[in-house]
């Protein structure tokens, strides 16, 4: 341990959570160097939705580095990218009738989010976007421009303009219809909003609280941006790739995003790897002008493949997930009917479900408890007050039922000594 | 090919130069899907000093994914972050007297040079950031400020605010001493430049046309940012990892840069990865401040720990690249007497040299004619005008030799038509 | 006419509504070249309360004149600015229990109002200032940055940044607390809304359609900023002078302002002359920090002093307002009544009333009938649809009536031959 | 002078500096409430050219104010404007073969500057503006941005941008060609210079210390700005209107700007106003765009009317103004040679010359004791190092050789005691 201590930057953050030399991984499970075996409720914060070192996954990447494979290429052609263009587009775009060109830009979430800003604003003209409360998006300085979290805003010292915020679905209670806000503030040309270029916005806000927009606000939203030239931009970044039950976490809203940006468990096997979807007709990039060193990860290319062709050439993933949710959903509520009705709440969907505890502290303290006890997971929210479940998708249900156990008595445990102290 | 013109984004840069799909690629050869070998003078931009999948670094890898390493785990410690960190410790800070700390940001360059900025402009409580004429540091909206290039910048559509350009060693002819007029500007209290809290420079200016800084102007640039309190930022992303002939471009300037920031060939697999190393004092990090899914690559810190075990123990890669370097320059002077003596100049030092042909339209020509004869290279310069030479380090003589006789080559067919054009 | 067209920039606005020279003007009255005579429901946008060429006070500033005093001094003392501060502070401040000091500014509004904002970033070191639907505050870059209207703000062409846009009262429906909404942003460290120096409203928007802040809204408000430590800036340009009928727009709101904006009718003549009022402990700024040649102008000193001693030593002016307004609203009601009680609207208070028209051209239509008739009066709001009464306040009540009778066979022509236009 | 301190802000300047309450000024003279005479080498800053209350002016606008002239209109049209516009046209541009329109902005110079920036960025689409070292243009946001001082900046505590900051006339010394190195950056696409709307300059830079920009210089700008489509504003607010020797401080290098903005000495009474010329093919304006109240101050027509019609019609007080600078020549060339000809030196031209004495600290002196003696005189220059002389231009020149009388005294007498104290 002395080796981070003395030589990495105090920036580090699930270090300190877990303080703990992981050298070995396996599907739902992490090693310790002592041989401790841990269940995995974080997931890479969603870029592991296969799990960890995936042999399907793995196998097909051998073989590729083995066959000396092109590594690295900038943009240039290579089969691996092909195959994965065709793969992609058979395999996830025509079953759900999507057409985009897809942009390999720098392989990270934040660099994705700076492109997609960067051809919204280049095609309309328009400098100003709209994103909402609560929203994550990265912490280069475009992508922490959008990001609603003051953490990560403060760190940048200098202004993040050319940006208006507006209220999340149900940020103002769910009787308050946010997008004829949106609507009102757009309409009225005094109302010091100025045209936006975008509106950035996730389907279910992962590191702002597992907030879950409606299906019906997604809508109305796509409509009041098309009703003002506004390009849609999904930021699917943590939601996609089958974290909330669909590839995509916007399928059941019936939009049709003008942008769409993935990454994390995009790879799926966690290698940096970013998507910018766009709209073809909105291809209006000249060449080479958003550029980066590493854009089209190779190896991120044949792992992908692997994946899309081993999990969605049909539905039975998706199926599974759905399984697994309700699992996690039925876990949680009794959680919530045992130790506090009145106080705690089911957040999120699909497998990026949690608990809200109120108080970061509370959350911490659980999370913690579970660690302990040999269970992997961290907290989300605004006050990091939500407990939040984010296994790999691909988990048994035996280990996911006794990574819940252990969660529950968790719960349990936490509870109990708050009740005790209270009363002392 | 299809697949690309009707899947991939109109961002394509190299790919318009390189017309081939490539499926295979070794040391300083790539391969076509038709077997035909190019020889590599472009080295994935300098992210592949140590050729294409390096036999020492490739079987380390298959070892590690082979025994279910770590592949993704957020910030999280790791036995291979741990060897990677001691290994840098021991093998290139330690030998050079250099003491940092290593904050592994999301694994590209732009996102180093983000994280640079971001924790100079903290730590000094200042906005504004010098930036250097023909400098390039990336394409998000923070590296862009920073970026000189107009191509890339105006890809932004928002201002690139909060930077002051200045001009680099040379700008203005060598007889200018530009470092004095930073100075003035900066003593001036009505000058308008307000008070920087970092200068963000390269040693060598690959981009922007392998403009050389003098070891006597990096030197006065140390002393003027020290009297004025401004932090040094020596970006190395592509002048580093032994390009120039020495593990970082500026060791023979006996400065110590505030931070450093390094990617490109860091992994020296070419896998994404990122450093910013920081002088231990000014870590003023808070957790998770400046964070991204993707930091501390796993898969890199076992390539990266390899190289500079079997590359960086001792000074023979720096003697062999002085030795190639010897080569390049002997070649490019002889083409320079040929063919124009009057117009032609050599530019650049190490393993990043290139020959200054006065226009974009010729260098094109030349870079064209080359890949017809199975040589990758690309120019580089404010107007595309540099044929840019940029090796593997590990190349064999034999290979550089001959590309560079098939480069002559080019030189000389274009220079001979462009004659026949003129005199018709 | 011709030299306008030949030598006055398109600019031009009011010179547009009413296309006469006028040559000269008294109290309520102003006159054509041709000697035809105007009621002026205009009164130079609210900076002729005490309207035009005052016998009381034309006869000082005569004198002041005559006798050789200062006229311009920079900031240096002058006997009338000593006589200024006594008497504003005698009969307005004291009265009122307020202490402030006062910043003579360049004297426009857009000039204090960049004050008022530098002053409160200043002392808070925050950058971010809150500012409201379709607030209006200047034309100047930092004063244009917390305008809302488009047609003004679409002039800068650079952004107009550090600013985040709240909904005024009422905006969103009267049974929506939208300072309940603010409160929410602020507390929430994930909302996007940085911590701001300052909130900057009008207590009844002039520009932006007469909208009245209730006195419950603004103390709500002031409670909020409190809570966030947020200085609450009052601008008082349009309003205050006692417009709506006492000396600031705010004192039945038992609120107390951190800073205020006076200008427009402050110097009571007419002639240029803006104040900030600012709170004692709040008063940072060094010497000439913010400066500006013609702050403290002399003359406006002279009419000032004049028009407080002779209209603010007792509350004889305020109840002739509140009469006045009375007459006002009697007559806009009856209008509403007889011609569109469905879609006419009464809106503003005091002597800043108007009529609401649903759209800009038929209150345009409205004006240019009335100007016809002999009244100068325009239109204000988000679609200039509002028809606004903006008399001196000592107008004789025979020229109000005479004003109003001409106003309402205005509405009821333009109505009249709306509904022909209908019918045909 | 008790009710300064209790009720006036901090932010006082020149009253620290001459802490007299005067009350009575007259031509060259101001008169404190003790009746004590100083003779006005300050001149409102270069507000007062024609002295103060001048007795041709006066009469004027006593006139105008009996007849109840227009006093405040708005930009409606009034009788003063229409013969404001005439006079000037006919006296002032067309002997000078100019031809432009004038829009009367906020009555201040800072306004001026505002809605010159503002339409050229309109007018080329371009958001990115050059200015220079020691330039000073105003303290609202837009304006303090292309000002140089740093005391002026720093209030502002939002980031000023969209400038980039140039080299004025002889920075680098005499022998370096700024409006060289200004073409290479702009002619270089890597710059980081993005393509600039305008260069804000200034002929004489007044209170960035008096420098002189030569004819060539602007002349040379002049060209290099036409050869990038940027267009040239030239800042005549401080040496305009006579102040140089000529009406324009640029005629003499036969330059043709694209806007001239005015303010101080062109209502020559000290009132505020302030005009944008504007070339007509340039005024894109549309009605209304750039407002404000009190654009078009009618007093001011008035007495700027009288001033040209009297000072302006033939040349005598340019020949005046020639003598007298010569008088002030050679004052200054024998104090400098008396006292310092290795380190005082000459500075500025016409009736704005000055000694730069090296340290704010013994220029302060200097004028401290002239004050002491009776000679109202400032300092300017990035340390406040220049003692500049700003008498009216319409001074006795036995009223000037007295004042100068007293000047060189009070640097005889500082510098003997400084000699003194060194020896000591």
């Amino acid at each position: 341990m002395n080796i981070f201590n003395e030589m990495e930057s105090e920036v580090q953050s699930y270090a300190r959570s877990f303080p703990v030399v992981f050298n070995k991984a396996k599907d739902c499970y992490l090693y310790g160097e002592d041989g401790k075996q841990y269940i995995d409720f974080l997931a890479g914060a969603g870029s592991l939705n296969y799990g960890h070192n995936n042999e399907h996954l793995k196998k097909a990447l051998i073989e590729y580095i083995s066959a000396d494979g092109i590594t690295h290429g900038l943009d240039m052609h290579s089969a691996a990218k092909a195959k994965f263009l065709e793969v992609f587009r058979d395999n996830i775009l025509q079953p759900r009738d999507m057409e985009y060109v897809l942009q390999f830009c720098g392989p990270t979430g934040t660099n994705a989010v700076e492109a997609a800003l960067k051809i919204a604003r280049k095609v309309t003209g328009r400098t100003n976007v709209i994103s909402f409360t609560n929203g994550f998006h990265g912490c280069s300085l475009g992508a922490a421009a959008v990001t609603g979290n003051q953490h990560h805003r403060g760190g940048a010292q200098v202004a993040l303009n050319d940006v208006d915020r507006m209220p999340f679905c149900g940020y103002y209670g769910h009787d308050v219809d946010t997008v004829k806000m949106i609507d009102k503030l757009l309409s009225d040309p005094s109302s010091g909003i100025d045209k936006p270029a975008a509106a950035i916005v996730e389907a279910v806000q992962g590191e702002g609280g597992l907030n879950v927009a409606s299906n019906a606000w997604l809508k109305a939203l796509e409509k009041v941006c098309k009703k003002h030239g506004i390009l849609l931009i999904l930021d699917d970044i943590q939601a996609g790739c089958g974290r909330t039950g669909t590839f995509f976490s916007f399928e059941k809203a019936d939009i049709s995003p003008d942008i769409v940006t993935l990454s994390k468990s995009l790879s799926a096997y966690g290698l940096p790897f970013a998507v910018v979807m766009i709209k073809p007709e909105l291809d209006k990039w000249l060449p080479g002008e958003h550029n980066g060193t590493f854009r089209g990860n190779n190896h991120a290319f044949v792992t992908a493949t692997a994946a899309i062709e081993h999990y969605w050439s049909d539905n039975s993933l998706e199926k599974a997930v759905v399984e697994k949710a309700a699992i996690v959903t039925r876990c949680f509520k009794k959680v919530i009917d045992t130790h506090g009705a009145m106080t705690l709440r089911l957040k999120g969907r699909g497998l990026m479900q949690g608990i809200d505890c109120k108080t970061g502290e509370l959350a911490s303290k659980i999370c913690q408890r579970a660690f302990e006890k040999g269970v992997i997971i961290e907290t989300s929210g605004n006050h990091s007050q939500i407990v939040k479940c984010f296994c790999p998708l691909t988990i048994e249900v035996d280990a996911l039922t006794k990574g819940l156990d252990l969660l529950e008595q968790s719960f349990a445990e936490v509870f109990a000594e708050e009740a005790l102290k209270k009363a002392s």
